[in-house]
This record gives structure tokens, C-alpha cells and sequence, in this order.
């Protein structure tokens, strides 16, 4: 039974993790006979957003790993006890937390800087060459672990994309329901909601991605 | 195409909706081919509990409404805007908050009192004979609401079924992955994480529920 480390990057779309693409990626691994363990980096959040009316709480702070916790229920460690030799592959789903919390590249494009932590346990599973799966904006983090013109897909946002390339990964186009895979990478990414219009859009290239992730060998 | 409306109660097993449960539940609706709008009440949670530690963070507060919204992508109402018919069905998912924010259930058991708002609209769905679906600990509120010995079950728990039967409601023992049918009420409930151990099982029993519910005519 194959085990999968997924990292997540808070509870929100628009401050975290992104919340129906990080169940739906759980429920997928699930589902293809797979088991799972969530971590999350330990430290305070880029800002919290009110998901009601997009506005940022002035002077609110909540912490990346205890958010993470609401969707892991509670199942979840700091991510610096991610280590590559317990499991069989990674997975990050999107989520604005993705690129203001894993990494900056929410705020500064391409040159985005990432969160130490989380880039040593990525490269870590990079250069085990463990298969991954980055979903969504997490590819802006996947441009930084990988580079070398490493294949992958945001969907078709041309300025974000042109970032990613600029981060020295190679951005190919995707539709919603469809993955991009780099096999010598081993890396597979879906757009999901950097496209999606509806949830049932987001599951098409998420359960593919995870489908894909898991029979990498 | 059927349109659903779906209660939540916040963000996080502890102390709102169960995040599993809520996401199973929308991406259910959506595989049946039905529509769906998320609502929530407008007002403080009972608490706010630190996922990670279990604790109850003292002094915190967060609205029950703004927490939904983050598993809703932004996309909720008030529940007070919520009418019978605008939607051919209702269905709450489970999670603490369904009994401490919905109603009082988690706090005065069989003295359960529930929310007026939330109540108002959940009798007027029962009232039209507009079928509904209650999971995991929601039933807590469904005993307010269909009182009369309909039956409902929140899987075996002796004493909160017990405090379900002193409400008004029947309890029925049921395995996670089943369902229990009120035809008369066109009640659905469903234990999910009353007895689930893994998203598989609370998927099992959420999407039996979505699938019932939406084929009641």
C-alpha cells in the first residue's frame, strides 16, 4: 500500500490551502487504495483573509499548521518531519496559501522566494525522484524545487506562467480536466481551480493528478 | 436540475462543519447532477478550538457565516435568506458545529435548544415536505425540528441517542455506510463521522445520503 505525504498551506482558498482541491486529493488517494499523512509548515500565516468579503482582517494572525489541522482533523504534523524515505510520493494542493505561505510568490512573482522548510523537504522528494503531484498555483513552488525547464502547467494564466517560467520551469497549457507530466521530473500538475468553474472541473484533473502520481513506480 | 441547499455551521470538525463531510457532500450534489447554495448563520461560534492542540483558544471568536464562507470559495448567504422554495432540497453536513452552533445539543443534550434562524428555516423546509438529509451529529437538530418519533440515527451512540429520543426523534442503530429513510418526514440521516474512521467510510455513507435525497420526487 503506497503512503503519500501531502502538504498543505493553511484552511481557505484565499489565505491557505485550498479546501474542496485538498479533500478531494485526500478522498482521491483514498480511493486509488493509497493511504495519507498531512503536514503543514509551523509559523504564521502571510495575512488572514474574511472568505465573506475577500477584505484582509487588520492585525488578525493565525497559524499555517493549527488551519491546516481543520481540514486534517487534527492529523497533521510541522513539516520538517516530512521525510522522503517514509513515503512513496507528495502531493500540494492549491489555494492562494500555496503562493503566500509555502512560498512569496503571491507577492513577488518571479522572485518568489520559498519557505525553507518546505523547499528542503520538496527537493528532498525531488531528488529521490519520489513522484509528485502539484495542483493549482502550487506549481509557482514546484518552479523553485524543480527548475532546469522542468514541465508544468498553472492552466493558461500567461502572467503567472510567465513567472513560473522566469523561476526557470518550462509552463505548458491545460485544459482543467487534464494534467501535465514531466516524467524525467517525475512531477504531474493540473490547473484545478487556477481554471476550474465548479468543483466537479476541479475533481476531473485532481483525481487524475493523484491517479497519475500513484502509478508512477 | 435539482437545486439543494446546504447548512453549515463553520470551519473545522471541532467547532464548525466537519471539512470532509462538507466537501463530500457539495461534490456529491454536483456528480448527481444537481446545484447547490451553501448558507450560514450570522453569528459567533460557541468557541474556537485549536485543531492541533484540541484546546479551546480563550478569548477567540470567529463568525460562524465568515468560517463557512472559507470552505464555500466566498460563495454563502445569510441563513435567514434561505427559502423552501428556492431549492428542492436542504441537507446539513456534520461536524461539531451542527451541535454547537446550529443548536445547544453538544452542550444540553436533551434540553437542546436550536438556533431560531436556523430552526425557522429548517421547519419550513420540513413543513413543504421538501425532503432533507442530515449527517453525522446534525440529526441533534433534526429532533427539533421533525420531533413526532421520526426516525433518524447518528449511528450507536447510546447517550447522544438517548438525548435524540428526548427530543422527540426515534433513533435507529446504522453502520457508517448506510443511511436511515424517514419516508413520511422524507428525513435522511447518515452516522459519517459519528462512527466514521476514514474519509472512505463517511463518503460511503454522504454520498448514499446526497443520492437518496435527490432522488426523492
Amino acid at each position: 500500500m503506497k503512503h503519500v505525504a501531502v502538504i498543505l498551506s493553511g484552511c481557505g482558498v484565499y489565505d491557505g490551502s485550498e479546501i474542496y482541491e485538498a479533500v478531494i486529493t485526500l478522498l482521491s488517494i483514498r480511493q486509488q487504495g493509497a493511504t495519507y499523512q498531512c503536514f503543514a509548515p509551523d509559523k504564521d500565516q502571510l495575512h488572514v483573509i474574511n472568505h465573506l468579503t475577500g477584505d484582509t482582517e487588520p492585525g488578525a494572525t493565525r497559524n499555517v499548521l493549527t488551519e491546516s489541522a481543520r481540514i486534517a482533523r487534527g492529523d497533521i504534523k510541522p513539516v520538517t518531519e516530512c521525510k522522503p524515505e517514509d513515503f512513496d510520493a507528495l502531493i500540494l494542493p492549491g489555494g492562494f496559501g500555496a503562493a503566500k505561505n509555502l512560498c512569496t510568490f503571491a507577492v513577488d512573482g518571479a522572485n518568489s522566494q520559498p519557505d525553507t522548510e518546505v523547499l528542503n523537504v520538496c527537493k528532498a522528494f525531488a531528488q529521490a525522484k519520489k513522484p509528485a503531484g502539484y495542483a493549482c498555483i502550487a506549481p509557482a513552488l514546484a518552479a523553485s524545487v524543480y527548475g532546469n525547464n522542468t514541465n508544468m502547467t498553472i492552466g493558461n494564466d500567461c502572467e503567472a506562467a510567465q513567472g513560473l517560467n522566469a523561476l526557470g520551469a518550462q509552463h505548458v497549457d491545460c485544459p482543467v480536466d487534464e494534467i501535465v507530466i514531466d516524467s524525467e521530473a517525475r512531477l504531474v500538475t493540473t490547473p484545478a481551480y487556477m481554471l476550474a468553474e465548479d468543483i466537479l472541473q476541479a475533481h476531473a484533473g485532481l483525481s487524475k493528478l493523484v491517479e497519475t502520481v500513484l502509478s508512477m513506480d
